[in-house]
């Protein structure tokens, strides 16, 4: 609730939040795709099965290859150029968050990973179908909402949800509830879910300040 | 020369190689391919630019998701099925080489990683030059050649040729022989190199045995 | 500067701390303490001389059975049970910095590692020495400044300062300021300082708040 | 069997194991041991309690700190000087163990690599037991026999025993063979036997040959 119906998330909705929140968001989410990449190309590593595999690579390469370049472009049509995401000074919410992840996957293994990656991947997916709801006319930011509402992410989600359920059968079980992890993979899913909260604020706190860090 | 010139690469030169070994060769490749996916995947992780993550994250892509199929229908053509490779056990020399990669990757950086990855991908270029002056006409082996001859993999291997260059002098300098890294960057290119021979000899070796450990 | 001399340090110089301040920091720094030790293990796997592995090892060794343990018995003594460090969540601040340090290793190599460290070792080892001279009679953090000023300490910055200094000559040369990693090592450095000094901000934020995150 | 009932091991039981192969075994014994120290590493970073952080950082600084020195004075006596083994190349079946354990660790969490440093760690201990046994008298390799038989090591057997017991239970559960994971783990356990295994054909091999690798 806290993180879907952040007022960050409400401020897209109804097309009130501030454009400074939404650039600062804008450019430090050009820093998470490089480390959220990262992150996907760990879960290739870590992989047991070829299914794994297949869709965590193809995860890669579109978020680097595609997403990256898509992302680009929507920052020049706000006017923030290639150079000035690039000089960019990441962000402490950024850092905590994707640094966080990583970890999770260097000491755990795939489903410690998976748990670490899936609030921001499911998070996107429902905010974007609440949004597509709620968005009121001439919302200046339809194409986000579209983005994240669209039939492309929304199969992502589908696939990438399949496979995180797919590995976590392999690996705890057909009942995780029951399995001795479970306490530490929910530890790790919390923790994100909280990270990803504060990625909101860091945008909403950007209308106050002159400095990212 | 004891790699590029090694009896298995002559064998596929004037088609004489045995069909047991190159089956054997094909069935390990099968596992090799995605430990090397697994490298470049680490690669991915361990990149500090954005074109470093490019390519690694399409060379990542194009082995499991292209590469893979290629060779799961080479396979079947020469009448080993799926099944059969899902189910082959891991040669000694196969388990070496890859886990050897991988933990250069792990405890270094991505030159190290790069110096490992090096021996396969440009042994593999030059042998595919080298043996399409060479082979002789009906030659069984032939697709293997135009394989590895072919604009596709002389044009990946260019590409990442460039990237291993332009990494090195990121994180070496210019003259990488004046760096204090150089000799452990060279050792593990030489240990990658004996790996890769070794990987031959395991083709060769599979005329006289019955288990692949 | 804005590190060494951070209103925290000069609280705890003249005695003016608020407790609940020193408390807060105390309890995050034994999750800080588990995840120091994670670093320098690390430091292990990438080492690439005995002496390297040695040095690392042995300070591995004392974080987690020596320093671990006088940490829990200097909270004991302010009311603070093992049962309460062990419940504690941990802060914003102690996760962003911990998970930074430990990407800095699994990213790079040996060096990337030692610079993300360096902050903690040597900031510690400064305030130590200046706080020994500056500090007030009766103050109720003397045992800490003596323990950060005290021989032992000194002694153990002056090891791992030799370590650092050697394993950098080893990969970078002697003039690092012309290695082309330089400019990401300094960054390494620089970004781990802030996060230190967000550590300091987070004991004194302790004075306003309820909850640790 | 094959592993703890190998004739390498009955060479040093009836003291009939030639010179040359005990020497080889040494030289490479002392590469193996840095690494296996690396794993013990990884295993701290690994670890989700203070308990588990608290034992393989002992062992860890046991190994590297302590078991190293008696290894270099034991090749000492037998005329092995610190020089010679610093410059062994490593040989083929000592780099394929380490590396595979090592990789078990990356790719796995903590119990992925348990699983691989078992086969080392009771079969010493089984071999030290069943050897003290059946030993002869004046028997050339009674220090090593009487090192992995003595309490010193069978006691390192329980405690690690202990660890991996509880770190197994805390993660697959009290009936493992239910869990999903216990068919990889084996697998694991497996090939580490298998490697373990060549590591002692390794010595018998040296009798007729001039190289290492």
């Amino acid at each position: 609730m806290r993180y879907t119906q952040h007022d960050f998330v409400k401020g897209l909705s109804d097309g009130s939040l501030p454009k400074r929140s939404f650039k600062k968001y804008l450019i430090q989410d050009y820093i998470f795709l490089t480390h959220f990449t990262r992150a996907w190309a760990l879960a290739v590593v870590k992989s047991e099965t070829i299914d794994e595999m297949k869709l965590a690579a193809s995860t890669v390469n579109a978020l680097i290859n595609y997403e990256m370049q898509l992302h680009i472009d929507t920052c020049k049509k706000i006017g923030i150029s290639e150079e000035e995401l690039f000089e960019t000074e990441e962000a402490f919410e950024n850092l905590s968050y994707t640094r966080f992840v990583m970890d999770s996957g260097f000491s755990g293994d795939f489903v410690d990973l998976m748990a670490a990656l899936s609030p921001c991947i499911f998070g996107y997916g429902e905010i974007g179908k609440n949004l597509s709801k709620l968005s009121v006319p001439n919302n200046p930011y339809r194409n986000w909402i579209d983005a994240y509402s669209g039939d492309e992410y929304q199969n992502l989600c589908n696939s990438l949800g399949q496979l995180i359920e797919s590995s976590t059968l392999k690996r705890i079980g057909p009942v995780p509830g029951e399995n001795p992890r479970w306490r530490t993979l929910c530890k790790r899913f919390h923790v994100a879910t909280k990270l990803e909260i504060n990625f909101w604020t860091m945008g909403l706190r950007a209308v106050n300040e002159n400095q990212n860090f």
